[in-house]
C-alpha cells in the first residue's frame, strides 16, 4: 500500500492563460488531485440485528399504514397506482415490501464521468467521494465577513474546489449568486462548474426545466450522444419531511431519471421537528421516505442511478437552533449508512456540518466529528464535505480550506494498515534497537516522505517561529491559503467551440425571458 | 435506555465554605457528575486476523531476538533471570510466549476508589474513564496568555476537574507547578488532588519515595488498612521508547505494585523517532514494550493492576514537530486497542492532543479526531481527556472546559441506540403523518427533554444575539465558563482530622530537606 494513488494525478498545466511570463510561472505550479476514497477498513456498525429488524418492519408499516404524500403531481400517482400502490388523493400507501422490491433495479454502484476522464467518481460499493458545501445565501471571509454571496464568490469556491487536492467533485450551487435573477442563476452556476473546473458537478434541481437546461449544457460539454449513455450529472432531491414529495422536486427527479442522470434522494431532517426526537424513530422515517423516493425513481426509470441516504441533525430544545456534531446526528448517519447498505443503494450523509458563526474550535470540534463519523458510516457520497458555516447559512473560504485540508485524513485512514514487509518494519527494529532513534534508521530515510500524512494549512513551527510571524490562528493562516490557491488557479483546458457553444446557450436563455428574482 | 446514570449523582452540597448568604448561594448551585461511561456501541477493529498475527509473532520476535533494556536496576534483572529470560547485561531477552503469559496474573479490570465511593471508577473491560492533561511545564489562558504554572494554576485546574461533569477522575499533573521546589511539589499536587476534588486521583512517580509519600498521603486520606487492600490510585510509567525501561520509573512502579496500586505502564512515542515511521511497526514495537512492563509488574507482585497502552504521536518529517489528530496516530490506537484486548489488560490511549497554540480550530480539528478515535479504539482509561494544548506543553484553561463539554459526546455516543418502544415513536409518526411538525407531539413533549446532549459552552443562539453579545468565538466563551465554574466551586466535604494529618505531613515532608529546583 503507498500514496500512488495519491499522487497518480499530479501533473504539470499543460496552457497558460495569458502570456510567457504566466505562462511559465504557471507551469511551475503543481496541481495534486486524490482519486476518490476506497475504503479498506471495516465501517462501524452501530445498529444490531435485532435493531436493524425493528427499524426495517416499522419503516414498512409507515409506508403501508401511514403512507406519503406525492404533492401536486397526478402522473406519480397513476405510477404509483399501476405498481400496486393504494393511492388515496395525494396520499400513497405501498404494500410491505413492494417499496423495497421496486429499489431493486437501481444500481448499487455507478460511475459518475468529468470531463476530464481523470476525474470520473465511482459511486457506491467501498468508495467515498467528497463534494463542497451546497445551499449557502451567505459567505463569508476574514476580510469581507458576512454578506449576501455573488457569482464572484461562487466562481472563486469553483476554483478552490478545482485546486483542492482532497475534493473529488466540484460540487452544485456552492453558494447562492444572489446577484444573479432566481430563473436565470441555474446558467451561470452551470457553466462555472464546466468551464472553471474539470471535476465531475451537480445540476439545477429548482425547476424541471432548469433539470432540463443542465442536460442541455451538458450535452454540449461531453456530447449529447454520450450523456445519452453515460452518468455526468448528481444532483440533490430533497423529500420534505415528514413523509412528502413535492411536485418541482419529483419534477427535476423525472428529468434526471429519464436522461440516465444520477440524483440523491433523501431527507433533510432538522430532528425533533421534521422527524421524531428519537434516534430509532428517526431511522424509521429516513429509510420508509428514501424507499419511497427511490422506488419511485425507478418508477420512472428503471435502472436509474440514485442515491439515497440522509441529511440529519438534532435541534437544540431551547432555542431551536439545529445543532451539529452531535452524538445523536452520529447515531443516525452510522445507523443510516447500514440500513442502505442493505437497501443496495449508494449513500449520501454527513459533511463539515456546524452551527458556529466563526471557522473556530466550534466549527471545528463539530466537523470533525461529523467527517469522522461520515468516514465510518460508509457513506458514499459526502456532499457539503467542505466549507460550511453557520448551519449552512454561510460558504466560509477560510473554512473551506480547513476542512478540504482535514479530508486528507479520511484518504489515508480509509487505506487501512500496510502489513506488507516494509510496513512492518522489524529491520528497522533490529537496527536501533533498546535506546536508539529511528530518525536516522535506513528504515526511514526510504519511508520518510510519504510515511504520514502532512496538513497544507495548520500551523507545525516552534512556537517562536510562530510568535514571530503573527501568533495567526487557523482561520488566519486558512484566509493566507485561500490566497495562494486562487493566485495559482490555472483554468484547465476546454474545447475552444464547446466553450463558445456554452456561452451562446448561456447567453440565448438569459435573452429569452426576463429577470425575476422571485422564483 | 435513559440519561438515569447521568444524573444519578446530580445533588446538592451539603455544606458552604463561608457566612450564611455564601451558604445559601452555594446550596443553590447543582454540581453534576457522570458515571464512567459504560459503551454499548462495537469497538472498531481495524486490524484483520492477518494483521494481528503478524503484529503479535514480531513483537515476540522483538522480544526473544532483540530484547529490552532494563537500566540500573539489578533487582529487576535478577527478576526476569529467575523467570527464564536470557539476561546480558542490562538487556533482557524474553523467550517467546513468556512476557505474554506473565500478563495473565494482571486483572483485566479493577475498582479505583474514590474517597467519595460515588466516584469510584472501573477501569477495563467495556469502560472508559476520563482524566485530564497531564505534564505540562506551562499554562495559557485569555487574559494572562502563555506562562508558567503555579500551584496556584494547578489548584485552578483540580477545582475546574471537580466541577466538570464529563471528568470521572482529577489527574494527576495537570500542570507542573514550576513555583514549589521539584523535591516537594508532588507533596502538594496530591495535597490539591486530595482535598479539593473528591474523585479518584494519581500518584508521584518522579522518584520511587515520591511514591512511597503518595501511598503514605492516601493511607491519611483512606485509611491504612484500606490502602493496604484496595486500589486508590493509578499512576503514569512510561517506557523509554525504544524498549528501554529506565530505574527510576521501575522504582516508582515497584513501590505501587508492592502496594497494590495501579499503574499506566505505556510508551511515550513520537512515530519516526522512538519508533518506525510505519503503523504496523510502531504497533509491533508497542507491543511488545508493554508485554515487558506489565510482565515486569506482575514479577514485582502477582496480580497487581496495571493499564497497557500507549501515547503515540507522529512527527512533522518537514519540522521535527510532533503533530496530532493524524490518520497514522488514529490507526495506531485503534489497533493498539485490539492488541491490548487480547492481551487481557484494561487500554490507556488518546486523549485531547494537538499541536495548536491556541484553542482555535487547528486545536479542536485534532482534539476531536483524537477523541473520537479514543471511543472506538475500546480505551479505557483516557488521561488528557482535556485541557491538553500545544503539544503538551501547555495546559489551556479555555480547553479544558472546551474539551470537557465534548467528553458529553463521548457518553451519549457510547450509550448506543434506544429501541424500545418510546425509542421507536411509531405513536409520533402516526400522530404527525405527512406534512406535520413533530415539535408539539405527544411524543416530542413526553421526551424533548433528555432527547439531545446539549453544550454548555459552545454557541446556539441566532446570528444577531451572538453579533450584539460581541460575536464571541470559542474560546472566548470558554473563558466565561471557566470564570462561571471557579466561581460556584464548592470544596468537597473532608474530615477535619483527616485533613489535618495530610497537612502535617506535607508540613513535615518539606521541613525534611531543602528546597531543589533541580530535581
Amino acid at each position: 500500500m503507498d500514496d500512488a494513488t495519491e499522487r497518480s494525478g499530479a501533473r504539470l498545466s499543460r496552457r497558460g492563460g495569458g502570456g510567457a511570463a504566466r505562462r511559465a510561472e504557471r507551469t511551475a505550479t503543481r496541481i495534486e488531485f486524490a482519486r476518490f476514497i476506497t475504503r479498506n477498513i471495516p465501517d462501524l456498525e452501530i445498529l444490531n440485528a435485532e435493531a436493524i429488524e425493528i427499524i426495517e418492519a416499522n419503516a414498512e408499516i409507515v409506508l403501508e399504514e401511514i403512507g406519503v404524500n406525492f404533492v401536486e403531481n397526478p402522473e406519480a400517482l397513476r405510477l404509483w397506482k399501476d405498481a400496486g400502490a393504494d393511492v388515496d388523493g395525494e396520499r400513497v400507501r405501498i404494500p410491505r415490501g413492494l417499496a423495497r422490491q421496486l429499489c431493486k433495479t437501481a444500481p448499487s454502484q455507478f460511475t459518475q464521468h468529468a470531463r476530464n476522464p481523470e476525474r470520473n467518481v465511482e459511486i457506491g460499493g467501498r468508495n467515498l467521494v467528497l463534494a463542497p458545501v451546497y445551499g449557502p445565501p451567505f459567505v463569508r471571509d476574514q476580510d469581507g465577513g458576512r454578506r449576501y454571496a455573488t457569482i464572484g464568490d461562487f466562481q472563486k469556491f469553483v476554483k478552490l474546489g478545482q485546486m483542492s487536492k482532497w475534493i473529488h467533485h466540484s460540487g452544485g450551487t456552492v453558494c447562492e449568486p444572489t446577484d444573479v435573477a432566481v430563473n436565470k442563476r441555474h446558467l451561470d452556476m452551470l457553466h462555472a462548474h464546466m468551464t472553471l473546473s474539470d471535476k465531475p458537478y451537480m445540476g439545477s434541481v429548482t425547476l424541471p426545466e432548469r433539470a432540463a437546461d443542465s442536460v442541455e449544457m451538458s450535452k454540449i460539454l461531453f456530447g449529447a450522444d454520450f450523456v445519452d449513455q453515460n452518468t455526468v450529472m448528481t444532483s440533490l432531491i430533497n423529500i420534505n419531511s415528514p413523509l412528502t414529495f413535492d411536485g418541482v422536486m419529483m419534477g427535476a427527479l423525472e428529468v434526471y431519471a429519464r436522461a440516465g442522470q444520477a440524483c440523491i434522494i433523501s431527507p433533510f431532517i432538522v430532528g425533533g421537528a421534521m422527524a421524531p426526537v428519537s434516534v430509532a424513530g428517526t431511522l424509521t422515517q429516513v429509510l420508509a421516505e428514501v424507499m419511497a423516493g427511490v422506488a419511485y425513481s425507478q418508477l420512472v426509470r428503471a435502472g436509474a442511478p440514485v442515491i439515497g441516504g440522509a441529511f440529519v441533525t438534532s435541534i437544540d430544545m431551547n432555542s431551536g437552533a439545529p445543532t451539529f456534531g452531535t452524538p445523536e446526528a452520529a447515531q443516525i448517519t452510522l445507523g443510516a449508512g447500514q440500513l442502505m447498505r442493505r437497501l443496495g443503494v449508494p449513500f449520501r450523509s454527513a459533511g463539515s456540518f456546524c452551527g458556529s458563526k466563526l471557522p473556530d474550535a466550534q466549527a471545528a470540534y463539530e466537523t470533525a466529528n461529523t467527517l469522522n463519523t461520515g468516514l465510518l458510516s460508509g457513506v458514499n457520497f459526502m456532499l457539503h464535505a467542505c466549507g460550511w458555516l453557520e448551519g449552512g447559512l454561510v460558504s466560509s473560504f477560510e473554512k473551506y480550506v480547513m476542512d478540504a485540508d482535514q479530508l486528507g485524513i479520511l484518504h489515508r485512514l480509509a487505506k487501512g494498515i500496510d502489513i506488507s514487509e516494509n510496513g512492518q518494519a522489524m529491520d528497522a527494529l533490529r537496527e536501533v534497537g533498546p535506546g536508539g532513534h529511528f530518525l536516522g534508521s535506513a528504515h526511514t530515510q526510504a519511508n520518510f516522505k510519504e510515511a504520514f500524512w502532512r496538513s497544507s494549512v495548520l500551523d507545525y513551527k516552534p512556537f517562536e517561529t510562530w510568535e514571530d510571524e503573527g501568533a495567526r490562528d487557523t482561520a488566519t493562516l486558512a484566509a493566507a491559503r485561500v490566497a495562494k490557491m486562487l493566485g495559482e488557479y490555472q483554468a484547465p483546458d476546454l474545447d475552444v467551440a464547446k466553450a463558445e457553444e456554452l456561452n451562446d446557450y448561456v447567453a440565448r436563455k438569459k435573452a429569452a425571458e426576463p429577470d425575476s428574482f422571485l422564483s
